[in-house]
């Protein structure tokens, strides 16, 4: 049966996958007004088109940090993805990401290595997320082997100094992965490291990154404009407005929220890229429309991944570049480029 | 049993019609979010009556482009009226219309032809509803046929350069009308062509039409106010304010909310026409008291054909009228020309 | 068993009057939107009480037009009391309003008439509501009645140039009284008389009106700050700011929310009252600190009425007593002179 | 089975406690409007993380009038501990508190006299809430015990010149504690008094209060500004805005959406602390961004008391110690100083 909508893929990988599963992708951190806020907060903004502008010749296509996009929707990091599609896992979701010529942003919690990720989508364009660990050589390491593998920058997590309150995994008690999976990306020799959450974490740590790689630095979870202003000053590539998908600190407002006032402390001096809650291409446009250069999309990636592997991962990223294309011809935009403030009206 | 609201009909219509023709006509683009704002929208603003004006003797009607209608209530145009009465259809509609003294804005998409629609209601006030066809030729054989069935007035819808997201239709299976119906509209020689939507309409085609005939032309779509000016440079007639009830782009803001932007713009140089959601004569009263010059109804003339054919229609339209004579007389009015946007409040 | 709040009584009456005669009273126009509105406003509205105020002895009585009540809580005028208490009726009513020592407003549609009142409530204080009939010479008839049966003052109601639709009536065919019964005010030798609503009723009929009689003149229905305004122009005693419970022009704001600029427009020249959703002491509070000089309540004594007659009066305006004493209490204001605007806040 | 928040611990109380003596502690006054506000207005305020700011030790300690508390959050006084714990009750509680090093603050309707709290958990901190009651001698002697028990403040509650209408114990028919139980710290020689609410209350008793004793004064139950300013004048040591965890007034707003006007007043001359809707670590944050010194809270400990005695109390201040500390890093806070009312976002 052709699925013809996200939420249609959300509703199968609720079927598919084991309850725990399900609920450690789907769940949000406390009592999940930040997951609901994401998505909710889309719907109160409206889009006001313009008509008869000719726009006949689409161009969706975005360039971040060197890597071509074919649309400004990117794979947002997200872990685990051999519990979605046992055997393929991160291999799937990078082939559908190269065939559909967007960026995947692969998770340092991936359950496959960056290195076979790369060997399985060639000319896929891949970034590589990264929690700095406070062993600073193991963080080089890591680093060393995403550029390795190819990837084309660094998504530096930064809202995760400790580890969001989680409750369905508390409940569900799913603590750790199944035993013949595990963070392949965290290999040490024989070992393989649980990733370190540093409440420790400062600027200075981004300095040592910067030093450490050529790869251009993305910044992920900066919801506060005085962080995006900060940032600025230690030479971030690009900022990722992000509360995590709803999974760290719960009740932060919903990021399409927060962006207007960080794209403006940015001022257009670096990219600024948004993630959560994008279900439909008229949030994407929204987003954009608001000044961000693109957007990633986490658990839709999943249901997909989820529902059928890599032709559902596949089928997510058509369905949203249609979503986008469509309705930036109704909006009357032959371009991103096309988009600005004032067809954005907030609605009560 | 007798039916006291529009809602009835809808009811009605929900329980007569095949699923997914009355999928068709109810649902609209992607999460429906702009479908349920228009109505929702209505009820947000408050009427706030005066008294003792000793308005004893109503006047309803109004003058629009040289056609008369006997209340500011016109006949949106909406598509294969032979779904919901197969054998009569848009004649049902037209003689409801005629005997109504209104306007009815016949569809391209008719499935019965401009003139027999014409022919089965003599005395009805007809307009045109349009999609400009890149083929210039071809659209210009249309307008002569609008043109010789005596139509008053052109309706260019502009909303449409694709059409819109509509998941229900997908899910539905619903993609062409039964054999035994077509677009008679779009009749070609001896073949029916299809609707073509064209993302490269622009305002020189409306100059084109505008040099085809002598037509007065209303923009159907307008939500953009600065859409509405660039409208006024090109010589339109009128302006609809449209968001396709909800049908192209979803999150487009409800039109009661875009309207008084609109007339802003326009500044009175042309008339304001408004449709979507429109379910009440106090809907409409807040539409002109915002300085709408009429409204239109789509779905609810499709509930009164599909309930009860004419007389449904004829039903439908005499409870808004009265709807609008009785609200018309608690607001203290004789004429819709005493509202005024004092007498609108938004609640919260 | 014994009921603690209004809410009680309002589930006894639905349980024990004539479904059609429940609806009759319970019901509003149209879509209800102002019926609903008028109670949901006083919960959005939020009292800011002081404390230390060493308010030891309350004093809840008001003087209003030469008329002493008890406690700022009037009875509104509502037709038909003998449909909610077969035998008594209005004379039930007032014998409690008499014992409550506050001021009945009895009904021009009263199923029992004003002399009888009277004489069945020694001592009440009664008002007498007046649709102005067109015939000038009957409603002076009425007035003498009004007059001779020691009514206070003439509530005359502006709200209603023609009835309001109400389609719980018109589905339930409740268009007449049962035989035995009737509207005993209206009266005219050996017939009863309709009541002519009349959208020709002009500032000119309250002038006649007011050359008619001595009797202070209240104006019931005035939403709109202008009107409020004109009708001090008028010479009329005081206004009430009344939607008529939302059962004349739907979508009208609730009462609470319109009362703030009646008060600004009128600044002390005659009281304002109010009805429309009072259900509770805080609610009389609010609107009382928002510079109502008091208010009155319908469907409550209705719901007295139907669960308990006579009995099911006193306490359901006991009941409020008791609330508004509490309130004002807690909210550190020894009478209602205490309460100021800064007491309430809008919240969203 | 493990219990992970509050909400749990609701839960399970919800099935111990006889129903009327659950209502007793889960209900409020009215229809309940400000008992659902002061949870609901939590939600609506967003919270905005700052990030890499280097915080990897935490102080989440804070000395209150001499008082230390390891967090923020004391316990907020509630009567009748005995109905949730048959047993131990307040004496269970004081251990817990000792045990998490938070103050409690003793009800004056405590079932368990203060003397044998205190015995019961020696070096726990206690301070005394007291209704002044008119008779001053009787006033003086209760300070007197609470003095030689060790309480380091007395907390006055200034919202309560009478009881507030509380229907669930209405309707339960609950007015007073089992045979067994009694107000331990009213006795009065042989007898137990009742507790007297007095409207005549002012701030002269507190004056007389002042020169009685000389343990530092909170006011609990300022919400006016005004009131605030007042206190200020009256020598009070601290100020706590509460509205009785709507026990008391209804539809007073949300003591979180009083808070900074009341901070504001107050200008950092005594601190500020609150009660009221408090269930979740960024509930307690987000008071103290806005300003609180700390929080206290009621309900949450009853659930702890009655779903395991000492131990649920201990868990659910454990539970919220740790969502406190998470929170906080999430925050990017090294302690509840780093906090600020920019990190506060109001959403619709």
């Amino acid at each position: 049966m052709e699925r013809w909508s996200l939420r249609e893929f959300e509703a199968a990988a609720r079927d598919r996958l084991e309850p725990a599963h399900y609920d450690y992708f789907a769940g949000g951190a406390g009592d999940e007004v930040t997951l609901r806020a994401n998505e909710k907060a889309f719907a109160r903004l409206g889009l006001v088109p313009r008509v008869l502008r000719g726009a006949a010749k689409l161009e969706t296509g975005v360039t971040l940090l060197g890597s071509r996009a074919a649309m400004p929707v990117l794979i947002a990091p997200t872990a685990f993805h051999r519990l979605a599609d046992p055997e393929e896992g991160e291999r799937a979701t990078a082939r559908a990401a190269a065939a559909a010529e967007t960026i995947m942003i692969v998770s340092m919690a991936a359950t496959v290595a960056v290195e076979d990720v790369a060997a399985a989508a060639p000319g896929a364009a891949l970034w590589f997320q990264l929690y700095v660990q406070p062993d600073l050589a193991f963080t080089e390491a890591v680093v060393r082997r995403a550029e390795a593998a190819g990837c084309g920058a660094l998504v530096v997590t930064v809202d995760s100094p400790v580890l969001g309150l989680r409750e369905r995994d508390l409940r569900n008690g799913f603590h750790d992965l199944p035993g013949h999976l595990c963070c392949e990306n965290l290999r040490d020799g024989d070992r393989v490291r649980p990733i370190a959450m540093s409440p420790g974490l400062s600027w200075e740590h981004i300095d040592r990154l910067r030093d450490m790689t050529a790869l251009p630095i993305v910044l992920k979870g900066i919801t506060h404009p005085e962080d995006a202003r900060l940032a600025l000053g230690h030479g971030v590539a690009a900022i990722m407005v992000s509360n995590h998908g709803g999974r760290q600190l719960d009740t932060v407002p919903a990021t399409i929220d927060l962006l207007p006032e960080i794209v403006t402390a940015v001022g257009g001096a670096v990219p600024v890229l948004l993630d959560g809650g994008v279900r439909r291409g008229t949030d994407v446009l929204k987003a954009l429309a608001l000044g961000a250069a693109a957007v990633a999309v986490g658990r839709p990636v999943i249901w997909g991944l989820a529902a059928d592997g890599e032709r559902g991962v596949a089928r997510v990223l058509a369905l949203l570049r249609a979503e986008v294309e469509r309705a930036l011809t109704l909006c009357g935009c032959a371009s991103i480029g096309d988009l600005e403030p004032g067809m954005v009206r907030r609605s009560c």
